[in-house]
């Protein structure tokens, strides 16, 4: 009988025995392969924790201890062993379980996440609420290391080391965030892991003691320092020691017999421990172990084999990109391209092998990323960053302080914009139009296929200043493409249809849907217009203007916010040049957090579709057409 | 003869002998010390880099050597040596010099800052677009210990050790962000400059010794390096040594015979170099030593006494903020304070001093302080964010992320919403309401005076929710205050006059002066109703639609971005409810970014006075007013 299927919470967990454990982690790693070979997800990442998991809730007493899971995306075999193994094959599917932790779901999920990095910083949140209500529960953060290149995680542990109070901080150390692991902290935890130290130090220690050459008292003592340090010890953890964290490790993260006690002895301890544990990506599931990077978040997948169960026919938005960027960085110099531990998430891919000096990846750290492209444009290149619409609300302050103040030609190329699927809320790209859009000097623009989306590319790097294009995750439209990409006029749009009873105002993906439904109005005898907007910012107010007077009603269209979005841009307009006369509605995301679920299925949802986009046409262009004289 | 008047650039300077330094440093101090007391300004920061500054420039070759200032408020003696000395007392006004660092205004300025942490990413960038330029040029940047809690410093300092290109990096370190520094780095920093270490290490690490049960190899390799550890070396800088920088130092800063040959020196070597220097904030006048807090960014002061030439006859807003959050404080021990470094600007100190125990001050360092009280907000806290809403945009992120998408209650304080005078375009706060707005879960507020501030803040928290109420810099209006702060009504805003032919929809500080725009409108005979919004999210769509079915057209005044601020949120309301056929103009910060200059004259300029309301709605008035025949 399965030993998982009993535990209906960590209470029956901790009735065990220990020695029962390594044949419920396996269980409990076939169930996770079984589900996420059907609906995908983050399985790698899972597969590498299990061991990790069951120990922490077997030496915990969870709830009542706290776990914080730092991005979230490793808690399957948390919400297998917390009351959710029935609900479990709903995971990341419509009304199902999240991938993430989810306060809501289980009052195990102790925070919600879905950004890397958040949790050193909540978790000392936790331990300061704690102390202010005299409580005396545990808490643990378990944290990647990919997240110790956030800034918000250095500014979490340097929180909790100097306050000084009661946690643990679970180091997981699988040597990856998503793809290879990038920073000096990863090569720092390498040296430690590897035992190799020092030896650049030792070389340069002489050098150093002759660069200071008034022997004053300071100086001095750093001579004596610099003699000790030349003698080529291999001291662990000191980084973590002077941030004010009690380091203890590494230890195998796999191994009950070490995982076990350690945890429950550093649970004792008074202050900051950080604990390193050393895990595999994929253990226990070969495919997964030999490719982490595919499997850091993959799509349904052959449980035998580990090949994807379906290939897109369309070549996706990201890979028009980033071959697009390829082809204009061959003539151009200037061009390089910076990744925030998202090479393969962009499709950079293809960047890195042609231009492997030409591309940085900054790991999880969006916020350095950004100001690190400002400063290369400030020195004459021309940096473009591909970069997901959710995390660069990471970089926002940089993308107005350190890019848009000094007007630098920075080019974003926002990735996943508007609805992501099956990652949910915190994933989907819904509020970049709105808080780019504001930025003075910026200019925004939204492919309406993956044609225009070449030529908006090449309009970037032309343009010569801030500027973003925001395309959509997934395969595109499988348009024609033109041979060559070339510059699109600035803040022009394009009359795709006349018409004189509405226009459909559409931008990005939306395009193609506003003229199917256009199509279908006009079998209905309602002539509709269609523009297609291209760019957000700066609008195109002559056309804009011209289509407005030539019809009834104008509708926006967006896969977007529309609270301060792109409908909201053109609401702006119609009121700067008096022509609020033009009864105007805005689609596109309404004011509230977007759900997991297929993106085509939300876009339903929504009324993101051809047919949605008709029934608001339709139902608009009734209200206006009713004779004034009846109201 | 001065020395000071006879460098007109760098190039004058390096002519001179070094013998000569202190003189000059001397009438460099003399001139910031005689401008900034008129003028006020970040004095003690700048005549703490004295020194440095001149060291700098005599050592490279600028403007060919780069040098980038982090935050760049301490550029004053580089403005004085690099051809500004002219315009050196027109700092910080109107059209005058900038108080940072400004690309425009000098080839010596190489990269605009305002925010603190932006240095070394920037400086990365500086020298990766040297590598591929295939240049040879310095690079140097100069950063704060303060600015070492920035989690965007942590990245860059990550990158720059991980890529190993030749930097320099000067650690100028006067144990100081603009209050007491905070934090584990800068109290290891401590440790470095005063010679204790290791005292915590050394009693514990039996202690660890005891805890690891299983000696397999990693285990034993712990054991040998804790008992090196346990010898009790004294190791400097092996922080930064651990992420890949040389270390050197800590040196005098205010000493040349220290600081010239050791600049020499560590410009020869390969790869990133740390240099730490000590300086003393306020060096060299006596009232800034004694009080660097408020020597941070004085206003004019007596040179004599250091006493500030003026005293604001009414109170803050900050203070009336923090005052009311004392007072709800004292009988609600779930409300704690949070401050990003900000104790004094935001008026906490009061705060501090009545509960010291509730009062987080985690340093520059806003996404840890959002992602924190998150935390303390989950469990069952009711923290307050008291932050000016230029820096609340580097959390924007979390705001979303980690606050809203949980609506959890978490209080903004938003101070310095709007225009905030001489700090100019990185520091005014035009953006808060179009970046908070569209954020689903988000309650958003800005009270027409201090009274109603008052009620706002107990409103807030109350509302038991993600909350911010915005309030601008300076004294606030001297209204009456009532005697016990209320909550006001989710959602309402209110009627304070009736009108006919136009209203004026107002909110925040524009409120009153849109009552004194009505009064002039109506001896004109126009009649204006006045409402002041109070919410800018949700709006109160009900009082809103009652007032604009009364009125031929709608003006919307806000002291903010219009592009997707309230003004746009007017737009969205009428678009939503089919009432667009009333004209509407939206009256606030238009798309650019805002100049320096006191904040009365900004206001004229850019109409946000009464004068200026009164003529956008006379202007707009005489629109609407036009019979259609004519048209």
């Amino acid at each position: 009988m399965s030993i998982l299927k009993r535990i209906e919470s960590p209470a029956d967990l901790r009735k065990l025995s220990p020695e029962q454990f390594p044949r419920l982690c396996e269980e409990i790693r076939e169930q996770i392969v079984s589900v996420i070979s059907n609906v995908g997800g983050h399985l790698a990442s899972n597969l590498g924790v299990v061991e990790l998991t069951v120990a922490l809730h077997y030496v915990l007493h969870t709830p009542d201890d706290l776990i914080v899971w730092d991005t979230s995306n490793q808690t399957y075999a948390h919400k297998l062993l917390t009351g959710r193994q029935e609900q479990f094959p709903t995971i990341r599917q419509f009304e199902g379980l999240s991938g993430f932790c989810k306060r809501e779901e289980s009052r195990y999920d102790t925070f919600d996440a879905g950004h890397a990095g958040t949790g050193v910083s909540a978790a000392t949140g936790f331990v300061e609420a704690r102390e202010q209500r005299q409580q005396s529960h545990k808490v643990v953060c378990v944290v990647g290391d990919g997240a110790l290149t956030a800034g918000l995680t250095l500014e979490g542990l340097q929180h909790a080391g100097a306050f000084q109070k009661d946690m643990v901080v679970i180091l997981n150390d699988n040597q990856m965030s998503i793809s290879q692991n990038v920073g000096a902290i990863s090569a720092y935890l390498n040296r430690l892991i590897t035992g190799e130290f020092c030896t650049r130090i030792q070389k340069e220690t002489n050098q150093i003691l002759g660069l200071v050459p008034h022997i004053g008292e300071p100086v001095k003592k750093i001579a004596n320092r610099a003699q000790e340090l030349a003698k080529g010890l291999v001291l662990p953890g000191l980084l973590f020691e002077e941030l004010g964290f009690r380091y203890v490790g590494p230890i195998d993260g796999h191994k009950f017999a070490h995982l076990l006690p350690t945890l429950q002895n550093v649970l004792t301890l008074n202050g900051p421990t950080l604990l390193h544990v050393v895990t595999k990506k994929g253990l226990g599931y070969e495919p997964a172990m030999k490719n982490p990077v595919w499997f850091h978040a993959s799509a349904p997948f052959d449980v035998k084999t580990g090949a994807p169960k379906q290939r897109a026919k369309c070549p996706s938005y990201s890979s028009v990109a980033i071959e697009t960027l390829l082809r204009l960085a061959k003539d151009d110099p200037r061009i390089v391209a910076i990744t925030a531990a998202m090479c393969e998430g962009t499709g950079l891919t293809a960047f890195k092998d042609a231009f492997p000096d030409r591309l940085y990846d900054v790991g999880i750290a969006e916020q350095h990323a950004v100001t690190f492209a400002a400063g290369m444009a400030a020195q004459g290149m021309r940096p473009v960053i591909p970069i997901y619409s959710t995390f660069l609300q990471r970089a926002y302050d940089q993308v107005i302080h350190d890019v848009a103040t000094q007007n630098l030609p920075v080019t974003f190329c926002i990735d996943r914009g508007g609805l992501v699927a099956e990652d949910g809320a915190t994933h989907h790209g819904a509020f970049d139009l709105a808080y780019l859009r504001h930025i003075p000097n910026m200019v925004v623009m939204a492919p309406a296929d993956e044609n225009e989306l070449q030529h908006m590319v090449k309009s970037c790097i032309s343009c010569n200043r801030p500027v973003a294009v925001r395309y959509p995750r997934g395969a595109s439209l499988g348009v024609d493409m033109d041979p060559v990409p070339e510059v699109l006029p600035l803040g022009k749009g394009v009359l795709l249809r006349e018409g004189t009873d509405i226009a459909l105002v559409a931008v990005g993906v939306m395009v193609h849907k506003a003229v199917e439904a256009a199509e279908r109005l006009e079998q209905e005898g309602i002539s509709a217009a269609v523009m297609n907007a291209r760019f957000v910012k700066p609008l195109d107010g002559e056309l804009l203007g011209d289509v407005a007077r030539h019809v009834k009603c104008l509708l926006t269209i967006e896969e977007s916010s529309v609270m301060g979005g792109f409908g909201s841009a053109v609401l702006e307009w119609l009121s700067e040049e008096e022509m609020m006369h033009v009864p105007t509605k805005c689609v596109g995301l309404p004011d509230r957090f977007i759900e997991q679920g297929p993106q085509e299925l939300l876009r339903e949802h929504y009324s993101l579709t051809a047919d949605g986009i008709y029934q608001h046409a339709k139902r608009l262009f009734a209200q206006v057409s009713v004779p004034t004289v009846l109201t």
